[in-house]
């Protein structure tokens, strides 16, 4: 097994465009920043995975605590929603990062990727007014997506002849940059020089206008989260669906954030796709359901057969945990880009009755629950399972990602548990000729009925066998001579590149066995 | 069977809130017009209608005329693209509607959906100066989403003495209006006076900003079709995917259209989803897909249950036709709204060259294809079937909806069919007690691993099914006094009431024949 941080997302991305995961959106017109789209191989993989929760989460729900199958419905909510939802929510006042904005080339920074540049100076700086002839220190303070950029920019500022005496930049965090010294320059990347205004808050939500006035009251946003669709649909589903506390509403669907620095590939873009559920329970029981629910999580996870060393918990700090949550842990994945580092793919938050209090307050609509057995009338608090279904692509994506040295013909191979993988069979015939294409077409015809499969004619056998290792197809079957003397064709395994000869008629058996 | 002309929309909507499969969005905060969120069995219904789609679209697309499986892959594209996508389309010129605005109550109405409502005068009108003592006929033009409001709208600007007097409306087209008799008042809804704008074009593309700064530059739209993300990714997939022409690229995905006035309940919303297949085919052959595909699309939608006696093909006249298309048809469905008119379901318009012309012009990217064989170069023709899935969904709630005064209990039936069914089977014990929660648990634990069930023990018998009835169950287990004897349990088949019982082992059995 290859480790992650051994593995290139320069490569990756590569092999993701190549072999038609992921392209780049709008790439015909230069692209547009932060936005991806998924290609035949992409769509197909990320369906797999969307299925696989909506399976799990909603048509046959985990077994509880109780032994007792959780009731959990699923939803489809507009990403549209009435305005007043984003107040009650706080993402009008709150969902906010600190900006600056270059005054010259009126482009905007994260105020927090802020990097301190220092320069040692040397002997060039003799006839400074230092008194014992040791060099003073100066420090500049960068705005810039990394640090590499930083540096550049505080170089370009120096004086040309302390430019090599650059020491390591260090990243500072927003609320650090109020201590910074006000007198070291803080640079504009754009143009070198201190441009930059001072930092204000930037609200991550689209805006857009529905109806056909343009004032505020017709302002509207693109939801930047899946799950107040469902705290919306609380109310609609507890009249309707003959479900009690506890239970769950489920929903996978788009969401959109105004990222200033989309960054990663598809980790952290612009226009994302979500699996999010919201478990509504007993304020008592709540501590009990988080637990579940963490574990449930983590379980599933690995049942996409992400391996348990590259998965980790990690739990929030009290200072990072919003005012009205009491705790919350995120599972995180071990990328390539954060390795050995861990990075964000899915948060299990207790959200207590925030959510719902929230509504109730602006909505004026009564969001409880009477539990007729207790006679007691109370507020449900959530738990909250959310993850990104674009972000375990990605972590699909960069596990399965096998580069091969030692293979030859296929330079990488793609792992996905066969269940998962966009083709699950390449059915070819050796040679264009002889009768072995109509074989194969028939057995095309009839394995497609059952599983989605790639016929292919063209060059060498082991050419179409490499492109199958990088689309990650778990077995190929290939009519050849033999198949014409005695009915056997040969089944080659993805993982090993290993061969074995089945009796054609026994084919459908052995992918039966295989595939499920 | 009930004919369709027959079904009440407002009992449907009443039935798609009762049972969950349609909300309208944000209905806590008084709902925001063109939204509505899919409850529970809506996404159920909409997921297997867009599953079902991609089936047969993309994993095992049909044989075509030449009896070769055709080709056709998959995608997923982002809802934002580079803004110059949708100049080089024609939808940031062209994508229009006439509007009229209220000068007072800053109100915009389509000018195109104008009703003439005729007045004739009597007696009371004897001191008219009309010399023959025939009264002559007042007309008023009003502006206003229907017929009803119009003839309001025109009431009461009349005097009160002639206001019982309304003939009929008639409705003008936006064409007609400017022949509409200049002195004839047009009357705005909002004040039911002549406060109403020339019409003007309003473009129906959602705008939003993407990126720090809010300028011309920053400005992008939500798609208003998923099909340019598709010609969008023509260069990426035939360089990457080893397609040839002809072959198709399909993809499912929300759209967005500013309508000024959504109707009709899920029929024309301004969130919506498509799915659209580009077809692109060598020019010669384009007439031949088109007849290719129209058949097959229609083909499809029957094959969902759809009675043929409500399904119809219109062909678009001349001066329907884009100026760049040779032939348009639609897959029209008689709506209880359009009855005994047909309305829009899918279009499978020819568009020639259009698209890959137009991105080729703005982007100068050649999107050309090299035919190896017959070393011709040319620029693809596109055939493309356009199909709304919400507007499926409708198709089979109102197919599906069938009141049955007949029978006691369920007043209605959704009889779906099976394979579409949100629910498959309901498992229920008859009373709550002498071991039948025990064993139907038991049964339920069992068919959930392959079928969508819902276990229920609440209230009556009679009334567990009535809500099945109208959840479009098609078969309802039982286990009563008799599974304790002999081991039967009843099963309830939901379009005929009838009872069969069926031993308790066997039922697995039962459902794999009639579900699959």
């Amino acid at each position: 097994m290859v480790d992650v941080a051994e593995k290139s997302m320069e490569e990756l991305v590569s092999l993701c465009k190549r072999r038609g995961f992921v392209y780049p959106a709008s790439e015909i017109y230069g692209g547009i920043n932060g936005f991806w789209d998924y290609g035949p191989l992409g769509v197909a993989l990320k369906n797999a995975v969307r299925d696989d929760w909506w399976r799990n989460m909603v048509e046959c729900p985990p077994v509880g605590p109780d032994g007792d199958v959780l009731q959990v419905v699923g939803l489809d909510s507009s990403i549209i929603q009435n305005p007043k939802t984003w107040e009650a929510s706080g993402h009008v006042g709150g969902f906010n990062d600190p900006m600056v904005d270059c005054t010259e080339s009126k482009k905007r920074y994260r105020a927090d990727h802020a990097w301190v540049v220092g320069f040692h100076g040397g002997e060039e700086d003799a006839d400074s007014n230092s008194s014992s002839g040791v060099v003073p220190e100066h420090f500049y303070a960068v705005v810039a997506d990394s640090k590499e950029t930083a540096i550049e920019a505080a170089k370009s500022e120096m004086p040309k002849k302390f430019a090599k005496r650059v020491a390591d930049a260090t990243a500072v965090t927003a609320f650090d940059q109020t201590n910074l010294a006000p007198d070291w320059p803080r640079l504009s990347p754009a143009t070198q020089t201190a441009t930059l205004t001072e930092p204000r808050m930037f609200n991550l939500m689209f805006e857009t206008y529905v109806g056909a006035i343009r004032d505020e009251d017709a302002k509207a946003y693109l939801r930047p989260e899946t799950a107040q669709g469902i705290f919306l649909n609380y109310k609609n589903i507890l009249d309707t669906m003959r479900v009690k506390v506890p239970f769950g509403i489920a929903q996978v669907g788009k969401a959109f954030r105004n990222e200033v620095t989309p960054r990663n590939f598809i980790f952290r873009s612009r226009e994302f796709e979500q699996m999010e559920m919201e478990w509504f329970c007993h304020p008592d029981d709540a501590l009990k359901w988080y637990d579940f629910w963490k574990h449930e999580r983590m379980r599933w996870w690995k049942s996409l057969g992400i391996d348990e060393g590259n998965l980790i918990f990690r739990d929030h700090d009290e200072d990072e945990l919003a005012h009205y949550s009491s705790a919350c842990v995120d599972v995180e994945y071990r990328y390539p880009f954060t390795a050995p580092g861990y990075g964000e793919l899915e948060g299990i938050a207790h959200r207590g009755c925030y959510d719902l209090s929230k509504h109730t307050e602006h909505s004026k609509q009564k969001l409880e629950f009477f539990d007729q057995t207790n006679n007691e009338k109370f507020v449900p608090h959530v738990i909250e399972p959310a993850s990104g279904l674009t972000r375990g692509v990605l972590v699909l994506l960069c596990e399965a990602f096998t580069p091969t040295p030692e293979r030859k013909g296929s330079k990488y191979v793609m792992n996905f548990p066969a269940r998962l993988a966009p083709i699950k069979v390449g059915v070819f015939p050796l040679v264009n000729k002889d009768g072995m294409p109509e074989k194969a077409n028939a057995l095309y015809m009839k394995l497609r009925e059952k599983y989605v499969c790639q016929y292919d004619v063209k060059q060498s056998i082991g050419k179409r066998y490499a492109r199958m290792d990088e689309a990650g197809t778990p077995y190929c079957v290939t009519v050849d001579g033999e198949t014409n003397e005695n009915g056997n064709v040969t089944i080659r395994h993805r993982d090993t590149a290993e061969q074995e000869q089945v009796h054609i008629d026994r084919v459908e058996e052995f992918l039966g066995e295989k595939l499920g």
